[in-house]
């Protein structure tokens, strides 16, 4: 690997047994919105299944892969199409935008930028000035068969679930979004400097969404581990991507991870604003601020996490916390605001932000700076009196069209979770909410991946709408490529879990297709149909390695003799012979000499 | 390893930091109380701080461990004391108590046995017998220090929590201990062949507990990996291990795995009935199982699962099932009624059972036969009419004082767990719940001990009183020592969030001990008060390995300039100078030439 030029080196190519399948829309019929068909086993005689695919085209073997070009921007013709974009010259990179690497330190700047785009004078182009003006976007209705795969076959059945008010329609229509997104309840990340995303949806009445952290640190990792990391999360489902990027080299990271990106990317633009004065907090300006947040929006970065709720008068409130203020970006807006004893440039400079914002159709993630770090602190009066604040900002934010959610948190027991999904409803007007974990213990460094799982899926239930992952290494140290697959599996598993929880329509399809494949011994089709078909075959093969064993009737767990589903298989064989009497049915079984199991030639 | 002898080969030692300290009784004061001290760095200036210890002799540098002598009989005095057993000669050891294993295939006998005891004629022994009449046994009095650990310093802070209609006490009384097993909500397993355990207590009122399920299987696995394994969970925190054993050589390696077990031990009889009549359901009968009962007692297994509930009349209920009966003994008991056209003769023999049960005080584990073993399959008819048996069962074995739980799912989405646990609560009044997860989705193969891990900690919650473990093995294959130890921490994390968030007094006393570790960059104590301080530590190396950056303000996951606690420690330093006004204090922090990062050795 060469700290000046990345080495192409992405996992491509289609999961087991997968294809990929696009559908054009009717309003738009150039749309075409990528899914995943699990083909099953011929004995098992039903269709293949269909499920919601954030890897873009990675694993599309007839898509050409080049990562010096980046990818296709599928968006653009709809940007420009709509009349109210120019193209500019756009801001030079400067040498500070990269911390000052010069030589082999520098990595190679992306070698095929575009121009960006910006919104003309006057015009906003966001997808929420769009909805509010009645128009059904091509994003809008992409999302709409997205989000309904296997919601026309569910409509034949009962709806189950528990939803808390949310309100999750049978069908998503294109209209059913964009009302969603004008109402504030959701939103699209969309930068019109990022075409190369496939559009999807961030909202309460919407599949629960994931994201996935990469980005070096000052102590670790080069640029092509962290392209590799994107796509390497994508592939196992992260829905956004936040690059939190440190050191240097974050301006051509940032390119590079973009232009290949077909998930929306998210980042905090303080931590390159504070790399911009070599990591002096009191030396943070608006200035700086407004120049890094214009260079990054150029660059294509779909949301900002924006620390504007760490109020000056909110940081004493922290001063007798067990783990003080544990969010980067909030300690050093705290430590700025302290050293000026002036009030967060953030929040007095809000409005000037929502303008940038609204020219790219960057949304807000407006940050949770005062997130509890501890159970300790979970739910004190710091992070409630911040997020009282983050509801204002958002309806300032929402009055200038500019898209939000609100950032979550953090450290909080089993308790003391629901109350923050309805004290964010309430407070932030059901904007969006994407919650970090939240951890429900704090014992267990090494395992924060399922401390937090646990909150996640408890939060996604009560209407969190995208949760951000947390793997292994939690407080220990920068994620590896094992760690983020971790991370990434186990939060796909929370936000699954609350999709049940809420009720989605057709839901529960995936889960119950490989249900049938377990009790019915298709053991491929059971590694197929799961989240991590790889480590499901390798776990069965540890004990039993025989290509035999796959159409086994039983695994080493149970063994042969003992396995529930071949019994029970046996059961429901006497049953189907529905006629006869129970008296009978006894007679037969005894006479047929069954035995729970008939030996194969897999032992 | 020799497939005749064990090899002695089970981990001993202390935790990092940790030391086995010892508490005596008031009331019999020969109890010892074993707990673990986890010394904290100097600089901390806070006491060691004492968890819950799982671990028995084995943790103790000072305890004399030898696999061919067996555990110290701890309890043997208190229980000859009482007047009320009597030693006899015992069933002997017949070739198809082994599978019919012999020369080299059988697992050597267990050298140092003892003679059973059972009662004396007429007489209960049980604790729940004892606590009825009002006795406060040294079992009792030992749970009570058990499970008070912090709640003295607890008493004087503000409780918190929601416990859901449980009575948690601020303070465990030995006469408290006695009423909840007088009153059937919680069960002390305790038989009393199995002198060697350290008492404890499974309960709604109590600390939440968690079972290993380890044992071998007919396909893989032998007796040294199973002893193994037995202190190898405990070592991470398993309150209780069942010997699920199928195949040959179950009652040898029983004998070992009880006579050095310092946890109860749970078994399935109709696992060794079922081999005795090789592996023919339909073979079965009320004298073998009767007499594997007997077995069993006389070793001192101190729970049995009984799978009583599945009656003839239920079996219909599940024939359209996606998964049908996945209990592997209600699928065997379930066979042995349809080919008899008979009643469960677990159900017809019920008092008998009760009668054995209480000649040597083995808790019933009235078996869920008909758990769902899909979302699909959760909460039917099929499940809930078997729970209704169980609550009936549970008053018959009451009348004969005999101890019971319930066990419940399973495989269950968040929104129907609470249904599953008030269900429980009331049709078995109040009789401790033992759930298999539940399993909160399916799709999710190799990692079902987090789908299963969020449904845990979520029953725990609502009441359940233990949680069976699931590893990531489960569906795929037997578990081995890694996987044990996974699912161990697992669900140690479940249930101490579930502690948690019932508001049991100073549960959160170790989670606040490691954030103050954590914020005060003591990074050997967060190691060690963790669940698994060598994951945490090895974690932490991974990026910076030297024993300089166990010092060092940051990891490598922020690096040095973006670690937030840092800050938040500069700025706490500031507020420590409380007496000097705001702008006072913002000079002083420029004047002071404060950085975010002051360069270390470390870096």
């Amino acid at each position: 690997m060469d700290a000046k030029s990345p080495a192409i080196n992405v996992t491509t190519g289609p999961l087991p047994s997968s294809r990929k399948v696009y559908t054009a829309g009717n309003i738009h019929p150039d749309i075409r919105v990528p899914m995943r068909e699990i083909d099953l086993h011929e004995t098992a005689g039903e269709p293949p299944v269909k499920v919601y695919d954030t890897s873009g085209p990675y694993s599309d073997p007839n898509a050409h892969i080049d990562i010096n070009t980046g990818l296709e921007p599928i968006k653009r013709d709809w940007i420009i199409g709509r009349g109210d974009v120019e193209e500019y010259e756009g801001r030079s990179v400067k040498p500070e935008d990269n911390g000052g690497a010069t030589g082999e330190a520098l990595v190679t700047e992306f070698p095929n930028k575009r121009k960006p785009l910006r919104a003309k004078d006057g015009k906003a182009v966001t997808q929420l000035a769009y909805a509010r003006a009645g128009i059904i976007t091509p994003e809008m209705e992409y999302i709409a068969i997205r989000e309904n795969i296997g919601r026309e076959e569910a409509a034949k059945a009962t709806r189950d679930g528990e939803d808390f008010g949310a309100e999750i329609p049978d069908f998503v229509t294109p209209e059913f979004v964009r009302d969603e997104i004008a109402r504030g309840r959701a939103i699209i990340p969309s930068n019109i400097n990022h075409p190369e995303t496939e559009p999807q949806i961030i909202g309460r009445n919407f599949l629960v969404k994931i994201n996935a952290n990469i980005g070096n640190s000052a102590v670790t990792s080069s640029v092509s581990e962290e392209i590799d990391k994107m796509v390497w999360s994508i592939r196992w489902g992260s829905d956004t991507v936040m690059d939190l990027s440190t050191g240097r080299n974050i301006h051509n990271i940032r390119e590079w991870i973009i232009r290949n990106s077909p998930v929306p990317i998210g980042t905090v633009p303080l931590y390159q604003a504070l790399e911009k004065v070599n990591g002096i907090a009191e030396d943070l300006s608006w200035e700086v601020y407004r120049d890094t947040l214009i260079e990054q929006a150029e660059q294509g970065v779909d949301y900002f996490t924006i620390h504007a709720g760490v109020l000056l008068r909110y940081i004493p409130m922290t001063a007798n916390r067990v783990t003080g203020i544990v969010s980067r970006g909030g300690a050093v807006m705290a430590k700025w605001c302290l050293a000026h004893h002036e009030e967060n440039f953030l929040y007095t400079h809000f409005a000037e932000i929502c303008e940038i914002m609204r020219t790219y159709d960057v949304a807000f993630s407006l940050g949770d700076g005062l997130r509890p770090g501890s159970l300790a602190d979970a739910n004190d009066e710091a992070q409630f009196a911040e997020l009282e604040t983050l509801g204002e900002l958002t309806k300032i934010a929402w009055d200038r069209d500019v898209q939000v959610m609100i950032e979550g948190p953090g450290h909080v027991p089993m308790h003391k979770i629901k109350v923050n999904m309805e004290k964010q409803l309430k407070e932030c007007d059901e904007a969006p909410f994407y919650t970090l974990g939240p951890l429900t213990t704090d014992i267990a460094p090494g395992y924060d991946h399922i401390t937090s799982g646990i909150g996640a899926a408890m939060i996604g239930w009560y209407g969190c709408a995208m949760l951000c992952y947390v793997t292994p290494k939690e407080h220990l140290g920068l994620p590896d490529r094992d760690d983020v697959k971790v991370g990434v599996i186990t939060y796909k598993i929370a936000a699954h879990a609350a999709d049940l929880a809420k009720g989605h329509p057709g839901a529960q399809d995936r889960d119950d297709a490989l249900s049938r494949a377990r009790f019915e011994f298709r053991w491929e089709d059971q590694f197929n149909l799961g989240l991590d078909p790889e480590t499901a075959r390798d776990f069965h093969d540890k004990t039993l390695p025989k290509q035999a064993h796959k159409v086994a009737h039983f695994c080493s767990m149970c063994g042969p003799k003992f396995c529930s589903m071949k019994v029970s298989q046996d059961i429901r064989d006497e049953f189907s012979t529905q006629e006869k009497g129970m008296a009978d049915k006894s007679k037969e079984f005894l006479d047929g000499g069954s035995e729970i199991y008939k030996e194969t030639a897999a032992e």
